[in-house]
């Protein structure tokens, strides 16, 4: 399964069109979904995400009824994977101009997990501070879209499997995020995250991560993060759907946090989460 | 011909990969070339540009040599078109660290003159400013990458087909390029174009007429450009590799720009220029 297993509007093909606007202008967006005994793990967020993104993109036209089904059926192929979704604008002519009604592509592809060490969320990571700097562009930040070579190139300046992620600022010198994941810092008991207004992804684990912490009173605050925070911080820890919660042990030439008390209790809590909203939509 | 003639690395095919870069993060570049007689015009232009857009990016492995046969070979099948390349990193695991020494995909498109009416380089065009705002990326800037988004977004804000094109400001307010033209505006018989250290790509046809300009004595200074000096410009032309030099006439809302001398010098100094090393090249 390593390949991938691929379906493209719904017909099983490991190819597309080349004059859809994903290949041509990178227009549209994506979704990393994790599998986890059949069955997708937060869908609902991811869907109501995705919603926000086509809204942002004035992508019209999906049908989020049938895209549901097939996720959760091609979920069902596999015990534990990725799911990835790419929703493109569709087949496009030569020009930037969208064309009103376009048939949206729906590309689906199960894949293997990656190979992480398994024994990364208890011994924690080294990650690194890269020298891209994330541009400033409100109309596309939160969403996940797929213009992502400023991540492509952002990966791309280390080659040392040593360092498990590479931490992104804006051209504002702020801390917004990793490569592939949320950025949390805790202080005094207190859990930062970045803003996410000019840049960044708008993670779901990040959602769920905010969501566990109200529930354990553990106050959360969005805004502005810097070096500064990231060196004095008590703890520090990355977030995906895929890898979970990832503490950071090692940030190169700023800091070494410990892995704290409220990570593992973060850790501990979003494991144990039920999502109510997800195993609703599955039994319905 | 219009919906297009095909060539993935070399094959006659209109599919690629859904596992590409270019689908799954834009992650590569493109070139539109102007065929005309069965050649394409500034060949040379266009691989130095491509060539740096490689570099920016580390995009390694390309065959330029073998890459410039395809399309002068592609570019003589029709009299009149336009020619598309995209080049990506190639087929991608999923995930956004490139695989080192990875083949890269070539596509290559051959396509009708898109529909413009014919006398719009003497009657000049209507255009709008769009509300979009570039962002600054200086690791991007210049090159013709595929994420487009941008562009896209820009593109949708209006559905008037009497505007020919938008023009866009960036975060700081400075004015860079159409969605798909560079700028020109004319003051004092100063020919003058916005810098593109930040943002904005760094066309063929603005390279070629400031070439052009030089030996015709003209100044040209680039530099930042406001919406105050293109309400107080002389004469506004807009310009690609396809459709020439487009004057403008109507700035929606700012001014109403007569077509000017130097704008009609250089339409037709642009349009008698010989360039040499494309020659050479076809000629070696």
């Amino acid at each position: 399964m390593n390949s991938g297993s691929f379906l493209v509007n719904g017909k099983a093909t490991d190819t597309v069109g080349v004059s859809d606007r994903a290949v041509q202008f990178g227009d549209g967006l994506f979704e990393t979904f994790r599998v986890h005994q059949g069955r997708v793990r937060y869908l609902q967020r991811h869907i109501t995400r995705l919603r926000a993104g086509c809204k942002r993109l004035h992508l019209d036209g999906v049908d989020f009824a049938s895209l549901q089904k097939q996720i959760c059926t091609l979920a069902r192929q596999t015990n534990a994977g990725v799911l990835k979704l790419i929703l493109s604008r569709g087949n496009g002519s030569r020009g930037y101009r969208p064309v009103p009604r376009q048939e949206p592509t729906v590309i689906l592809g199960l894949h293997a997990l990656p190979g992480y060490a398994a024994d990364l969320q208890s011994t924690g990571i080294r990650t690194r501070i890269c020298k891209l700097r994330l541009s400033l562009q409100p109309v596309l930040a939160g969403i996940k879209h797929l213009n992502r070579l400023e991540q492509v190139l952002a990966r791309a300046e280390w080659d040392d499997d040593a360092i498990h992620e590479g931490l992104l600022r804006d051209s504002r010198d702020r801390l917004v995020e990793g490569t592939m994941s949320n950025l949390f810092l805790i202080r005094d008991g207190e859990l930062l995250t970045a803003d996410l207004q000019y840049c960044g992804v708008s993670g779901i684990m990040r959602s769920v991560i905010m969501d566990v912490s109200k529930t354990l009173d553990i106050d959360t605050r969005t805004g502005s993060l810097s070096l500064d925070d990231i060196a004095c911080a008590d703890e520090v820890f990355v977030c995906n759907c895929v890898a979970g919660i990832w503490p950071v042990r090692q940030v190169d030439g700023i800091c070494e946090p410990a892995i704290g008390p409220l990570t593992r209790q973060l850790m501990q809590a979003v494991e144990g989460w039920d999502d109510a909203e997800n195993d609703h939509w599955y039994s319905s």
